[in-house]
């Protein structure tokens, strides 16, 4: 089900990219939590499609219009239920779908798994157009955890094989943050040569994919818990929950598969009466418990699988090979709009295990 | 908690590492299914330290013993449960953890969360030996997919970073199981010099991590669900939930960052009346539902933290500045212990997945 | 929380009485399941306050409208979502509440939960208003058992103290359903004396309670478990979340109190090659599982809270005591529209337990 | 699944009748909490089978073992098992129980789910034995109660027709408990005509019912909430767990069902500065909530299955009918067992519900 349950919190993501609406609930939020309403439109619009060169064309105002679980702009115990109105729906450049599923995407495993009921139009329940309820429940989560200090900032890592400068090499960059940027990254040299590569992938008709690095600081230690309790299972437990994340690493990740013990454990040292570390390859986490360093993890998002250039494929109805190019508005690459998406997924899960019971 | 929850199954390890014993509930499996205890054996085995140079000379028999949900070697719908008697325990070893805690382990962490109440002795529930409830769990459940055509094999893709062939690399490997081997890879020479790797870190009183590849074949398409009800999220909540693991990628994983849409897409084809795709970037998964390819999966696995060396810590009482060597016996590399652990909690997911409702 | 989660199925309720909308999410319903939109308007209708003597004045539409979860009237596996929105809202009636509560209503114990955040018009999320969203939800479930055969008739036991006659007493009405009526009783003479100890006590200011006995057929043998997967516990979590629900018992229920075991007990037979009871003192469940024989379950329903005559109460500003009488549009019994809900309540947990795995 | 999910805490009861061991896990419970074992044995010692006349004279030690979770008599943090050893099994007294069911068993729904898996010695998972461990999990529950002052007591309200003076009326016995009695009555004339009740049953081959009444105090306000967080709903799916319940009702219950709503109501007054209310009808709950007073729940026992007289049943393998005679060792009245497992089923949901988060 397309529906998340924390410690307290449940999330329930629901709509179809052409239906009337798409929305969540957001049950389990204690009353009296305030929201900023400007502040997360601010947030929802890093998401939205825009006027960059690699997003698509199709525009929504991903407005959400909360039914239920406010008073006076402040929450009251009851589930929150925002619902943004689907208004450019184009149902009709779906249409040959269910006979050449396109690559890359849920076309063909969802007419298996749903039968002829699927509503396969824009990816249906599939496309990451419901990333946007995902954000407004992570915007609200992000802002709450904000009021207690916790500051959740994530910057593109890599775009199709161009690097940014990594989280607080040398120290450079541990207090960057990127208010309301749609193209966060530290080294503006790299940031040029990220958007030449999507202009090249967009060019061609292709795409390009990316890596996106998320640093949470401010969280208390002693959050999380052993085996299934940890906080790693439980935040790439919605992380994978976005569409295109094909994989998730915690501090040094998979570098840490070649490193020696000596090298990959962070010793401690007392830093003016507080505990710390010299290094953070354990991404502050240890145990599956925060260690009062930096959460740090890391996302790798597929290229966009809808591209224009024409692909094999094989036609359902008559089974035999086909030849498939993608028509419709798609983003080259949609790292840069994932961003908001992994703050916010990250968001939901650190509220819910920073939240006393309600 | 250290407890899981699939769709049918729920899975609680309990047991400290110097405790009485440590075990396992699961329940909802339905009634009827055969449990080969030989076989079972077996695989707890490839888990259990032994004779080898790379595992710690601590022995424990890791015999389970059901005490429920069992008739005559069958389930009988009853939730399972099994305990595995800790009969080799030396706490004494463990006694200045609570001042001076281990680099890279869940001494301090574990200490913020639970206090003075905590079983340190041995990382208590922290304790990797936590690992194998977890596989009487899972090799119970894989003895199940067997019984109807899913096969999974992990196999040591990299230790101290020489790496073994990937899967299915020109088609080489694909079917290759390595039954009841304590040390499964593909390639002989890179085993050989994984072997050395281990032999030259533990001579220098260090230890090294890896990269476990896993592959899952059978599984049925249409398996999975969108968003949060995507494999790729509930694999790798339990995966991560395997002490050491520190990534989890799917398919070409994080290498999809650097690739075009043109290159990652899985074109489709028919083969014989049935539709494949000529790669598998994807990992046999598209919007979270197993689209009948191989299921394949790769886990990074930090080095053992417990090394002799001489590292910095703090010491908790006195608040400054020390240095430890920790004694005790250890692994100097935990991947091939590892890679049973791996396989048995993708077993615990897919069969769980795969389960009809009890 | 609101919400409830079942093997398969998890509702969510949001929504508050003096609102923009209120509604549900339902998760977990396969694809392809018709939804007969005129039915469930009719069967909503039968909640809806209306002409009656003994209902309120307030007039809702109570018109569902589906934002997620179907595909030209047919579910799509997609979590369902409806909302009803709120168009007769008088928030001014309320004003007095927070100082005063009303006796035997939720106005004291609320704030103390929610604080000053509580939206207390209508009674927020706790007015009986929210039953609606219930009876969608279970509206479409009652649809989706009778189409294999499962039928849930609910009528009036009894109100003030009248009774009607039992299920099945001597065999009279196994088969009676009320299609759609607003008071079903089974015998005509009872129907009358309790129309007439409702008008008695609306003339009084006052309001009276009753019982509702729900009968549910061709239910499949086999469904539910020991222990808490029992049907009682399950049903009973839901019933008791109908407000105003005092008391739930199953067959004879507290009647069995004071029997023998011998008269107690069901004795078996061969009927016609099926098993059979001769009695059916166990409503149909033995172990928590079904029997093959009718469920029957019996709900209390207390008066309606909110009376016109002068109540003792305090002031919770000056905490002094203090006098209330209710004003505004009340029920003076509630029973009759709480049959559909006491329906809705039981289709939901049954529909769940006979679901297979979506 | 035999397992309960509240708020934090989990709950599972594992083993058979006849098997090696029964017990539970219980995951939830934070670090700190003392376990008084001496006081824990006595109460799980008013459930075991004793010398009296209205037990079974099957004696087991029904002594737990805790295999994880404490340290030196405190909890750690980490998941509690016990397992109860089964030492007096005697399956061969229910080798018959295939072909005939015994009437009021659940013989023959369980083999209709679990087919011939099921493990039938004893009533397997399905025996009023399972109660022991649920009174492992709650007698820890009561203690840690007690500890802020909650005390939970229940007492026999009614046996074979024969009633107890209720709860508080007229104000004579409002603090009344009853330390380790095995047969709690307020009025001793009561106490000893159930007795005689009883005897007579047991004299004839029958058995007798009754009703057990609890009554909670010093439960904070505010506990619960709306819908299905309501403590009702919480409370009764756990009553329903215990085998042989058939019905639970909170306050003035059924009889709610037959008063006005000026009766039936709880007026509010100011008490010494508290607010209070002249009766208790609510049985302490408002809208699902706690209110200060007195939470009263009653449950309804039916009388022992297992009689000695003869019973007509049905023979499954020759499907004709048949008559039974039930042998073995069974208790002619099982409810003053069960008044300390209705008090551990209710102390485990209150400790969950005032639990804060671990």
């Amino acid at each position: 089900m397309s529906n998340w349950k924390g410690e307290n919190l449940q999330l329930s993501i629901f709509g179809q990219s052409h239906g009337p609406s798409i929305g969540m609930t957001l049950t389990g939020v204690p009353a009296g939590y305030s929201i900023n309403m400007d502040a997360l439109q601010a947030f929802l619009n890093r998401r939205a499609p825009g006027n960059d060169p690699y997003s698509t064309p199709r525009k929504e105002q991903d407005k959400p219009e909360f039914q239920s679980g406010l008073l006076d702009g402040q929450t009251c115990g009851v589930p929150l239920c925002a619902v943004i109105h689907n208004t450019n729906a184009r149902s009709a450049d779906y249409a040959n779908l269910w006979e050449c599923p396109r690559p890359g995407h849920a076309d063909y495993t969802a007419q298996i798994k749903y039968g002829k009921s699927h509503d396969i139009a824009g990816g249906g329940h599939f496309s990451g157009r419901l990333t946007a309820p995902i954000c407004v429940a992570g915007g609200m989560c992000i802002q709450w955890l904000n009021e207690i200090g916790i500051q959740i900032t994530g910057h593109i890592s890599a775009i199709g094989g161009v690097k940014d400068i990594p989280y607080c090499s040398d120290g450079v960059n541990p207090n960057v943050t990127f208010p309301n940027s749609r193209f966060p990254v530290y080294d503006q040299n790299s940031s040029e040569q990220m958007r030449e590569r999507i202009a090249c992938a967009k060019a061609d008709g292709d795409s390009v994919g990316g890596i996106i690095e998320c640093i949470v600081t401010g969280l208390p230690t002693g959050i999380g818990g052993p085996l299934f309790e940890g906080l790693e299972g439980r935040l790439s437990q919605v992380l994978f929950g976005i569409p295109a994340v094909k994989g998730v690493e915690f501090g040094s990740g998979f570098d840490a598969a070649a490193m020696l013990g000596s090298q990959n454990n962070d010793e401690f040292i007392m830093d003016n009466g507080k505990v710390k570390t010299l290094s953070n390859n354990a991404g502050g986490l240890l145990g599956g418990i925060t260690n009062g360093m930096p959460l740090t993890f890391r996302v790798a998002i597929k290229p966009t699988p809808s591209i224009a250039k024409a692909q094999k494929t094989v036609n359902l109805r008559t089974m035999e090979n086909a030849t498939i190019e993608v028509k419709g508005r798609h983003d080259p690459c949609i790292v840069p709009r994932a961003v908001p998406v992994v703050e916010a997924a990250a968001a939901i899960v650190l509220f819910d295990a920073i939240l006393p019971k309600s």
